[in-house]
């Protein structure tokens, strides 16, 4: 049997490089031989054992790679063929996808909640050297010549996640837009805010380095809670509330500042995955009739959606590069863990190099 | 000076029918004689002192009456026309009334949270003989003769709200709705939910009078939280939970289940005004990443949503006449808000004939 | 070779029942034996060559049956289930249905016009014992058990493409909608615009039959052209314009006299084939800046479209039975082509029984 | 009595600078006095006959000014205060606008076409010394102090209808845009489908000159009709057609070569003021089932929409002013008119100073 090596998931706080079978692809499945591919934030949770998943599981969810295999009924596709696949791979059959939920993949039938993430959650990722990719009629998307390993890898997940935080707020031409923590989705949802049209952005965040790539990704200006009110120079700058705030990190803290700085009428985009109860405060509700909306959103995913984003980074209307902080290779991927866990050296995402 | 009877709150539990100063209509603004209106679950809770307002005020914000005065500067009406105004009423000129946003009229710039609601909050209401109305050219909707004034002043609030929570949840041809609460705005909602094409409805209450109206107003199952597990019940009709749930009381409770109820995806539309935090339990949330959607509803005023209430009642698309079970003279209302506070007699609106 | 018996197209005005090879499931595929279909007008526009299609490919478009053969791939069904197959078979996994587009499916990548649209139009169809069904996980739709086969059948295209005019239209709570032309598709059309609020519904036609069956459908008042000036009419009706005018017949009489009946900032919803050029009429187009939106829809297909529309029907949200005017043995097909394509004896739509 | 001087129309090719009376401002009126306007080819189409206004109008519906005299009702402003006044003047309290639609302002009740443009078309506009604006509370939006005339003037009208001509496609990230004639309005356009995230935009002109503008507005790539086969060279480059075109001029030849340069489920938005019957080809439409949109606008207004604008150039997310490429004394309008008319020198734009 031939056998591949693997970031296996082994319990938690444990996890290592190991041989593991090389798979194959059934019928419309494919196989692909990464090239790049990188860590998550929720890779640490896992790793932590804060998001459960089942030892012996291949983590990570980023994959940029060829074409290695062609299960029966997948066509359209060469082997050697330069392909993304998103951090989510919709099955496009099921009534949640059917209905535009694709995120919340039923499997072939129904809606089944996070369904459509399976990579490094119900099935072996992509931190590996080969990825078995389900239903890749509707997942493999084509790599434009012009478009590097490191421009397309960060759209899998955090451009798709960030800018689909910008989408479901429904950002408008000249809208206010304030973007609660700039990690790699609040960068990127900064980015897409951008990208819509948003005529001022406030990045908030405490890390000066953080700060400093919000500017660059788009934000006019940044704030630090450690140095001042937040919520009310959010209300001074905007002269009465933003129209969009977007939360990008999961914390109470960070959805009730993202709550409070809505004018009236505003919208509250949510990315962050939480834990535990998440509480409304009662009057920046506005007692429930303020016309406030709340939307969460899971990254969308599916070769469409990684064909927009490529499509995007193509014509350069956005470079996220600059967010590929840090390289290395897959064996040494335990350094790269460390250092991502504990943000060190200004690292935001980190390149793996199967 | 002329004076008219109306209901003055007078402070905590305690509100009376008094002789106050005649309105006169100033620029923009016209005066009507009210000829029917209604109490609202809102006037209680001004009455309990649980929503504050001034003293002195005329409490009452659902009006149906005839042209008694034109201000200057309006015009297309004439002294004598019967007419409908909306609880909220909307300048048409601010920016969050060209923003879409009317019910957070910002009265003549700006928003201001809850601001389109004027009558009986920050001005004279009409539970009373005359009312000023403000932005007259906005809010005086004429009254087709074939519509009467008992199926026009159910318009004024609580169907334009109930029925704004069907349509703030964008409801589609073939959904399952749930609908927390038949009272008279979820009542509504109901009806709202019927009239967009959902196809399956769920009315939940713990009074088995308005579980017999909910079915009368379009629900297909009706549940008891008394009786049984509404949410188990819900999921399990629905297959998997319901595409929309509708809260209409404020409660945690409701707020709580509602959320509970939903598929992947789903969207809960809250009309209910709360009172302290609220709480988003984490795993009906799918921890911030189901692509869970919450949308808050004022209810929208103006005249030309009032139009298009009146055409729809008019052309027999709903009939909420039943939900008017009590009539009494504006002298006697304080019988009136003793039934409805204690909601004897099944009752659902009362009807006050000045 | 088992053989099945089908209504093959010959050519130009040559049809009839043959014994043809009976079908089997390859991958993702699902054999269906059919226990009710039905004609639509594009067979007749097949027949008379008006739309052409390659002769010996089997006719029709509705299919409801049983499951009788399901492909390697295919799951969460049985053999013996009874289901619904829309008239436009999507494949869920190529650019043009993953973007929601689905009517115009590119069969695993790209869009193709009217690519969702093959049976009886590229592949074979359903006026036959058995049907083959391409990317069967999608389009199976589970029929409840107390939905009839007469409901199911007319919800595969009629339900859907009207329904989906009024869609298309985004008709809101309250408006005023014309219907021009009440066949099959329009007298959906009417009952979808009644399905989503519209407050006030003109059905338009020249037929009596039609005319009484469009009351029946929810319109409110109809209008024959050949009695009285329908756009005058219309627009006395609605105090100078209609929200939406739907379209359902093709031909440039009825698409201009829709165009002229509506408001400024209307909607025109056309459901019609057309052949050879349209005009736009310039003053009904108010010179192109009158906010005017023309929407087209091919009706929407895939498994939950029609789950959704088998709830609506089944929830007797609307009842389309009446519509199945007449009844067939497959090998009689002949006779109902005569009948329907004459109009004769008040004909709608003709049950046909392999 | 005070006089003003102003460009009066006095019949078809004529017009002069006259002394008029100079305007006072009446309950819900202002009078700004015009410190900087400019020339819209609408302005041509009338001082030509081929628009129909009355003779002794004041022409010109861009204003940027200060304010001169506020009428009773109007509050929150200030005399001197600098205000940009879009050329479109919605009441904001008649049916259309408050339905959204305030394009087809009914002036206090119903709907008008084009009834919101009342600047040099029904009322006095902006080539004077002072102009009088009609319901000045909707419509007085103040210029931030870093906002410059020369930014602001381009925003009355060109930047709203272009801008609104990508909002009306409803363009998402991603979307391939082709733009159809570069001159003001699709300059602008251009500019919009950028600023909302179209990742490839094609610009089309005749103009090199124009076209070379097009690039700095935006587009990726520009073609000339004169030169080659456009709707080939877009299908070829989007490898299959747009997801949206617009239309900027107003013939049947840009209608129909952006109608077939999109792809099935595209939409064509149309700006461009036509004149006679349109065309609709029959394939290029799909026969009208290719789920094609066709969605025209006319500029929006209102001083909410000229807030948001204003945002816009004030974060310097776009920069108009290349476009006003020269300058005249209001004396001199007759020279202006004939550069604009005669396209001569480059010109794109022309500011007036009063």
């Amino acid at each position: 049997m031939e056998t591949m090596r693997a970031n296996v998931f082994r319990g938690v706080n444990s996890f290592e490089i190991q041989e593991v079978p090389k798979p194959h692809a059934g019928p419309g499945e494919a196989v692909i031989r990464i090239t790049l591919t990188t860590i998550c934030g929720t890779d640490l949770h896992i790793v932590r054992g804060e998001y459960p998943v089942r030892p012996g599981l291949v983590i990570g969810h980023e994959p940029v790679g060829v074409v290695e295999e062609l299960g029966p009924g997948v066509s359209g596709y060469n082997v050697g063929e330069r392909v993304l696949v998103g951090a989510i791979t919709p099955c496009g059959q099921c009534n949640a996808c059917l209905s535009g939920h694709s995120s919340q993949c039923g499997h072939g039938s129904g809606y089944s909640a996070l369904g459509g993430w399976r990579f490094g959650n119900t099935i072996n990722g992509a931190q590996a050297e080969y990825l078995l990719v389900p239903y890749a009629q509707a997942n493999l998307a084509k790599i434009p010549p012009d478009v590097t390993d490191e421009q397309a890898v960060l759209l899998a997940d955090i451009a798709s996640t960030g800018f689909g935080g910008a989408e479901s707020a429904q950002i408008k031409i000249g809208d206010t837009v304030v973007v609660f923590a700039q990690g790699p989705i609040g960068l990127c949802a900064t980015a897409g805010a951008r990208l819509m049209g948003a005529a001022f952005i406030i990045g908030v965040d405490t890390d000066p380095v953080r700060l400093a790539m919000s500017r660059r990704m788009g934000a006019d200006v940044v704030l630090n809670p450690q140095e001042q009110d937040v919520v009310a120079e959010v209300k001074r700058l905007t002269e009465g509330g933003a129209d969009v705030a977007i939360e990008a990190l999961g914390s109470q803290t960070t959805f009730e500042s993202a709550l409070r700085c809505l004018r009236p009428g505003g919208t509250l985009s949510s990315l962050g995955v939480y834990s535990g109860k998440l509480s409304i405060p009662y009057e920046a509700f506005g007692a429930g009739i303020a016309d406030i909306r709340i939307v969460t959103t899971l990254c969308p995913g599916g070769k469409e959606r990684m064909r927009r984003l490529l499509e995007t980074v193509r014509h350069h209307r956005v470079d996220l590069t600059p967010l590929l902080t840090h390289s290395f290779s897959l064996d040494n991927i335990r350094e790269a863990y460390e250092l991502f866990g504990e943000r060190r050296d200004g690292v935001i995402k980190v390149a793996i190099h199967p």
